[in-house]
């Protein structure tokens, strides 16, 4: 296919990478133009716009947060400007409430909109292993289905308005969170109680827990190892902000967000700003006097 | 291997039959003796005080709280009234405080003690699928380990002291209750937000977070099925104080606990004694006005 | 002296009754013209424009949030449009960082600005008897403190810069609603231990806790009499929110700030948007099933 | 009047003497002897154990916790084997499970019970200001009104089963630790943002926050001297729990105390046993990188 792609910080490039492994045809753009070098070298070809990128017919953005998004779609040239109405696929996690506008605005011009986020880390991106959580029209999703097999191992469709793809992906970042700040409490408890932080593990994930989330941030607790972040607290924070606006705007009280917004506020002040979000963990330690 | 069995409910009925079928030689005693008539039909024998059971060397008790595992232990023609020391083996969800005094009224006595609760509900005792976590003396967990063989799929060790086990079993229960208040509160979000509750608990099942207790709570939250109870509400609620006294006398602040604790009197309050502890899903989807 | 006015909701059109009454000539806007006709039959000039009632020189604003603030200031024919440069005296209640824009927006047109929100409800605007806490430049806060005296009891000045005057405007209103909170779950408390919530509610204010905070909001529960709003949930919302803004910004966790935060939506989802702030109690005796 | 007085610890000691000030023939007795020395110079007669001291028809206890009335009461030479029923008035904060028990036991033995906790520090115990919360029947109270008369400035009947006056004196304690959390959270923030900590607390008891409390706490947290001890926080945490384990028994959610009892355990484990209650205020600025 003849796509677009916007965004090549460490995800979007392992993501364009693959698109153009897979044999499309890739038009990308980045604010800072070097990092396209490489996609470039592979086949790709370097927009000097996010309309131009967008001339395509169908592009992806895959950005840092809202306002990133906002400048690439609604400013001087974005996608938004582009000569023909486009399929903008967004994969990044926004606010449902930006979802909500880019889909009202392609609309009004023609064009569409699907939200697909992703579920996985950097080292999941480059090896083509996403999980890709779409919403939006049927019809429009079919037509993506092809670079999201490109870029992930699976694609769950939620809904047919594109923000129900984003409450999904906020879902799953609270959850983690809440996971990790539920099992650093238990390792504490634990550990203060002579059991190893490890053998507490050991028990939970061959037993009841045996999830990818209990594993990973189970062993960075475990190890105490929180630098270098490789998603940092203070984008934690972001999500968590993203989640605590969908729920008050949607009037739902959720206390387990509460609590790790603000111990990811503690972890921040404490700790600095560039420990990873699981680093919540140590805080939660040191706050019962280990 | 000739052994006494202290506790017929519905997860200590499960266990002793297993234990008979397993060809073991099983004294059982409980309260209501008519609890034992079919395991006596199958082999087992009726001993008329828990001494009595204990005489037989190692005595297992599997009882419902701190009070009833007191009574059979050090009330008159307790275990520790035993013409012989025994090696006490505690299946049951009790203080790790209780399980220290328990080793020291044995010890004292030239009697042994192991704590080696377990996880799964009474299907998995019936099926001898067990998870056992046991902690004491390694000579005492040998002893014991062709018994776990015999009601368990596996066997973990997470200490010398008895008690150790016990804090891991508490710590495995909270986790449960953090994890179904999580989920609970995003799928709150989720449906307030035009996302179905199975849209995302499949996303999230067949992605990050797909363990047993993800299924399984997950799917009784999507059906909102909450009696009968499995596990009531109220003994959730002592499970949840239990951890709350660990962690005062241990000073680990825990505010995950805090909300589940409060959840679950809320629960009690406005549901009645009879939920399932997993029925705070309905009170947290009414405190959004759902 | 010769003054603007801008806002006459309420609380605003108290207080610029209260400067005309006070000698002062005052030409004041609202969006909704017809809200000035008394006021102008007591001498009071209508304006056609923010920037007309700012040409005097010193112009008030009373508005209801941060949007209605920034539009009367830097929207078309704004405060900041006038002839000349003026002191903008904001009472309204809204983010310090709103604030901090104001006055960076005022100095470099040669204006000042000095925050001065106010603590009472109506019927102490009505009396004159408001709190004023103002921040910025000792002549600024100066210059208005002859209005001030006529609207107020008594003036507070808590800084040199304008928005140091909104944060403490927010604790304020923070701690309100935390003593709300922390009193209802007392009354519950007491309520279903048999103890009268009036009988609780004179122990506390007769002894240790007589402030006028205590006693009305103590009252209001006692009475459980939340509707019609003196001051709607919602707006109660609003406020938390920027409370929980300023938090997340300079990194201080808040966790009753999250409680209060978490019960107003609960209040609001359950209860409607037309309940008292201090409705808030009719849920907390709800969760403990009364 | 001719009574017994049990329990001559720092508020105990104060109350007894000004009991004997007051021209009553007191009959003492404490754990150590020697804290009886200068009463018994005043006038007071020593006891050899408390069933001595309950002779007298009327006997008053002041002493730590439950565990110590219950010495005293139940225990060989207490209370309740005085030669003659006794009016046993406890002014000890204690449970209200406690309290019901020990008019149970009064009762079945022809004797009476009146729970008067007292509201007050070291300094209004010797000042004779304190405040006494009473319930019990009506003629026990008024039997004993002379002597709350000697040793307080007021006196409040909260009603007729004596353990309601003792869930009053929990709130009263649960709403002192909530208000000190909660001022100094907002301090946290003010400081954050360039406010002073003097010039917030001001602002607030001089127009809203009008009380004692306020007053008192305010300016333990401003002046952040939280040593030496007051009032130590293990003593508030064993009264939190006390709070807690009634808020349990009777099915009422209380977030806030969730808060203050994490925050002491957070405070102990990081600052040490012997810090003043108020002394969170430390916790809750370190938590804000303060």
């Amino acid at each position: 296919m003849d796509i677009g792609f916007i965004g090549l910080g460490q995800m979007g490039h392992a993501i364009a990478s693959n698109l153009v492994a897979a044999g499309h045809k890739v038009t990308v753009w980045n604010r800072s133009a070097d990092k396209a070098d490489d996609l470039v070298q592979q086949g790709a070809v370097l927009a000097g716009s996010p309309a131009e990128a967008a001339r395509c017919g169908l592009v992806m953005t895959m950005l840092a947060d809202d306002k990133a998004v906002e400048a690439v779609t609604f400013g001087p040239e974005g996608i938004l400007a582009a000569a023909n109405p486009a399929l903008h696929v967004s994969l990044s996690t926004i606010s449902p409430e930006l979802s909500g506008r880019l889909a009202e605005a392609h609309l009004a011009i023609g064009g569409r909109h699907v939200a697909a986020p992703v579920f996985g880390r950097p080292d999941a991106a480059a090896a083509a292993k996403l999980f890709v959580v779409a919403a939006g029209a049927a019809v429009d999703i079919a037509a993506a289905q092809p670079l999201f097999d490109a870029i992930g191992q699976r694609t769950f469709v939620v809904g047919a308005e594109p923000k129900q793809a984003n409450v999904v992906k906020l879902c799953g970042n609270f959850l983690i969170m809440a996971a990790t700040e539920s099992i650093a409490e238990a390792m504490t408890l634990a550990a203060k109680n002579g059991v190893e932080r490890s053998a507490l593990l050991e028990v939970l994930t061959e037993t009841l827990f045996g999830s990818p989330i209990y594993r990973n941030y189970g062993k960075m607790l475990v190890e105490e190892k929180f630098r270098p972040a490789g998603f940092a607290a203070p984008l934690g924070l972001k999500d968590m902000t993203l989640v605590g606006e969908v729920a008050s705007a949607s009037r739902v009280p959720m206390p387990v967000l509460s609590i790790v917004r603000d111990r990811l506020l503690s972890t921040i002040a404490r700790e600095g700003e560039d420990i990873d979000w699981s680093g919540i963990g140590a805080v939660i330690a040191a706050d019962a006097g280990l």
